[in-house]
């Protein structure tokens, strides 16, 4: 019953060891299976994520290991029972490649916060082969996974939506905060709060971007669009904003805490943490949630007393109905992100750069464009 | 322009210091404005807070203080714009008797959150004169600060659910959590917590109670009519638990780490925290909203990865629409409260006793059946 076929093998960029100096490496992709859908990768955004997962900061990273969960890619081929993709298709895949399908979220259209997710790398596939991430020429995702790109959005625009976007997207949506004269806050002006400040405008809201300094004000206010500025040491102006957001969307991966933040917001405003997505806590999120305790947590505090009437919540990425719904504002709104475009072998140094936080505000790996054996 | 009017006095129980111990003390009663109702006390609940303000736990009592805020009573006298009460009506008063009516709380008929509400006592009227409370003869009340008492409800049996009631049927109302088939957790059972067991059960809930130690579990499954309980420090009947409640209304007024209860919800389930309700914290709200600081914190902490999807929230009393609607569901409901019912000249050992928990579940103080001057 052995199959005469050659394995097919494709090249990336991985991770050999703690210090997250990333090389090429080629390794075995399985053949596309019946859900399959075989994606040449175009291009790749860069998340913190990479950056954590690809230095062991977790002490859960496994080498080699090829990052890259914001991928945008052409379709190769497809399996005998995809229906939605055909060659040609230029497609999105995210954080997650496969769930468990019968539980309660998975039910539910919440497939990111089933218990038996697997992540876009790092972790381990249904066929026991290690999964490997969108710093490569190609991947085989189930169908399930993968979404449309809109016709006419720009490959690399998209990348950072598939991650960054959606993660600011999602909450709006789920708690029905997508209405138009809303006012919200953005906490933290990386590659999710970049997002959160553009989607939130194309919503119609009023958008307050809070900051530990004044280092990102004029491009807040000026490239970005959003409305107000607030400096989160200013008390003067902090107790001015005070009791005038419907939302916070909080993006900071480190801790702080909320106290000042929950000030600000009106009566049931809400304070959406999503932090987690920048940091290891992302994939430690199964086991904490079954109740193991875990020594890398965040433990912002709060005080009981400030939450009459108000709610912090955590929101995860999204779903992938999320992803497609959030795909197609974008191109309603004419959405765009902010990203410096870069080559693979500058892989190493952009993510030197974003530790220091030094892009503007993600970089994207124009993956097709490289050499990837170099 | 002097009136030839003698002053109303009542005589009431009052704390004089820091000890808290409660003696005779007669005050002044203001006339009945146009819009204000007098009152004949009946009889009036004993709530941890009346103990944390007489003794001056939060440091911003004024004495002599006459605490309650569970009030049931007659109406005496109603002034000349009041249409909604006539003299002889039983009827309500609650732990506020005074708002701005003209902020977005108030607007929204949450005048509990407005940062101007008026406590019933051990604070200052209009007037510029102290509010006292429902241990002493009679109350003169803003005829928006009273509720009238479905016929047939026994004064006493109503006297706890004008707070500890109320606590826990506002944000099951609020947060949409009245419909039958849900699944609600308890935490904590004290005064709160049992009318949290009795209110949930009649929406048609299935109600476990969570609690450090299994003491109450057959009065809480037999008495109460709890369907589970749950005892924190049992490992196994916690992981048992894990993902299945809908909601927890956490009523435990100190110190606790929110984590385990948060690993019990499912998800998008809800942690609301009325703990302040029953701890001074409850009188500094209007400070710690507008953004000051406060030394006396309860600093729960929580695990942002834990939040995913999942809400920490927090409510404080309820309004007063919502504690009407609250006495004609527990009227039609046929619910009562377990209570213990004494007489004035007992209130200083009843509270000696609340504060070893050594009540079940609430004392009523039988106020017409006291002579108070003794």
């Amino acid at each position: 019953m052995g199959s005469l076929e050659t394995e097919r093998t494709t090249t990336g960029w991985a991770a050999r060891d703690p210090s997250g100096v990333l090389s090429p490496y080629t390794y075995t992709l399985r053949s596309t299976g019946p859900e399959d859908v075989f994606v040449k990768v175009m291009c790749c955004g860069i998340c913190h994520t990479d950056l954590h997962q690809a230095k062991n900061d977790l002490g859960m990273s496994n080498y080699p290991m090829v990052p890259g969960h914001e991928v945008v890619g052409e379709v190769l081929e497809v399996g005998s029972d995809v229906s939605k993709f055909r060659v040609g298709d230029i497609v999105g895949v995210g954080c997650i490649v496969g769930c468990c399908r019968n539980c309660r979220p998975c039910d539910s259209d919440n497939e990111q916060y089933c218990l038996k997710k697997i992540w876009s790398y790092n972790d381990v596939y249904t066929d026991g082969k290690p999964t490997q991430g969108g710093f490569a020429g190609s991947m085989v995702v189930d169908q399930k996974f993968v979404v449309n790109i809109p016709e006419g959005m720009a490959p690399e625009q998209v990348a950072p939506l598939l991650c960054a976007g959606v993660t600011v997207y999602s909450p709006l949506n789920h708690f029905g905060l997508m209405g138009s004269g809303l006012r919200g806050g953005i906490l933290g002006l990386g590659g999710v709060g970049h997002m959160g400040v553009k989607i939130a405008k194309a919503m119609g809201h009023h958008v307050t971007v809070i900051s530990s300094s004044d280092k990102k004000k004029v491009e807040a206010l000026e490239h970005l669009g959003a409305d107000d500025y607030l400096v989160s040491s200013d008390a003067e102006g902090m107790q001015k904003a005070a009791d005038s957001l419907d939302y916070i969307i909080d993006t900071v991966p480190v801790f702080h805490p909320l106290e000042p933040y929950l000030s600000l917001l009106k009566l049931d405003g809400k304070l959406i943490l999503t932090g987690v997505i920048n940091t290891p806590l992302q994939f430690v999120t199964p086991m904490v949630m079954l109740g193991e305790s875990i020594s890398l947590t965040l433990n912002p505090y709060i005080d009981a007393s400030l939450l009459a009437a108000l709610s912090i919540t955590g929101s995860f990425i999204g779903s992938m109905k999320e992803t497609e719904e959030m795909l197609n504002f974008c191109k309603e709104k004419n959405l765009t992100s902010m990203i410096e475009v870069v080559k693979m072998d500058y892989i190493n140094t952009a993510m030197e750069r974003l530790e220091k936080n030094d892009v503007r505000y993600r970089f994207v790996v124009d993956v097709a464009g490289s050499k990837l054996d170099q």
